[in-house]
């Protein structure tokens, strides 16, 4: 196989996009390559903005349907290949979306929301970010959110999560965790 | 055919129900033999409260799977039918829960909700209600609204809209409307 061969063939997944969306963005992911991206709609948001913001992808997903796709499960990443189209894998940078009812989780989980990282750098309803002076671990309602991310079979994504938080989600989630992005600790 | 065959055998859809939701009800509209209704889910409210009712239902739906099924398209209503559970097709009896913007459309719209009714007895920001001292009629932000739920299936309820509104409407409309509840004007 020649290296342009395995270029084509590949499935490319990128672990984290941030960008300000837009066609010549698309157009761009599409012409590199890219299988599929994790791409992040909610960073700071709460419940509102959070569901505002998927509705405006529902409508790139309407206005650039000859190269984008809406990735729900695998099937949608290998269809993405096939088609020649980059899935997009609707993602979240913290759980502030949710607002203070878990009961939205079903929602976002029906609209295709796929990733969710528990924490965004500082403390939230659910624990502690990694850029916090102490890391006091999981709260009552975090220990929710996981089993509820779990219950919904979205991927929890610990980036920016303090450590002691991580690992009272790595030790309570039944289903395994991601880091989609990260750095050494040292180099912070 | 016996009276009791009859009615056995019959699907009987409500087309409209306003309650007080809870298990007690949801037992009655079983025992009572419904196949399915028209759930009110917001009237009042603006966007966020209509989304948290949504996610209220959807917890409904789980913890009373054993009576309860969403009604998604009229598949639903012959499996409520055969299962004999009672099929809840999501409405609502105003057009303020989709906001400002009329892209939180296909959001509503994914999560299942099927009938729409356009005004609540007083103007909104698509037309006018029964109950205001005059009707002047859809607004532009009416039209697209009609475009928008045409588009995405939902059926248009003119029930408490005002009377040129309604005609606006129906002439707009690409598909057929409803009136799932009405009074003789002369009774009003």
């Amino acid at each position: 196989m020649t290296d342009a061969e395995l270029h084509r063939n590949a499935v490319v997944i990128d672990g984290l996009i941030v960008s300000k969306w837009g066609r010549e963005i698309f157009d761009e992911m599409h012409r590199g390559g890219l299988t599929a991206a994790n791409c992040t709609c909610s960073i700071w948001e709460g419940f509102e903005p959070s569901m505002k913001a998927i509705a405006q992808w529902k409508r790139w997903f309407r206005e650039n349907d000859d190269i984008l796709l809406q990735v729900y499960g695998t099937d949608d990443i290998r269809r993405a290949k096939s088609e020649n189209k980059v899935g997009v894998i609707l993602g979240w940078q913290n759980s502030s979306g949710f607002g203070e009812s878990l009961d939205t989780v079903a929602l976002y989980a029906e609209l295709g929301l796929k990733v969710v990282q528990f924490t965004y750098s500082t403390a939230n309803l659910a624990g502690f970010g990694c850029m916090e002076s102490h890391d006091g671990g999981i709260t009552d309602f975090g220990r929710d959110l996981v089993a509820a991310l779990n219950g919904h079979r979205m991927v929890i994504d610990l980036s920016h999560v303090g450590s002691r938080t991580s690992a009272d989600v790595v030790s309570l989630s039944a289903q395994p965790v991601t880091y989609t992005h990260c750095a050494p600790f040292s180099l912070k």
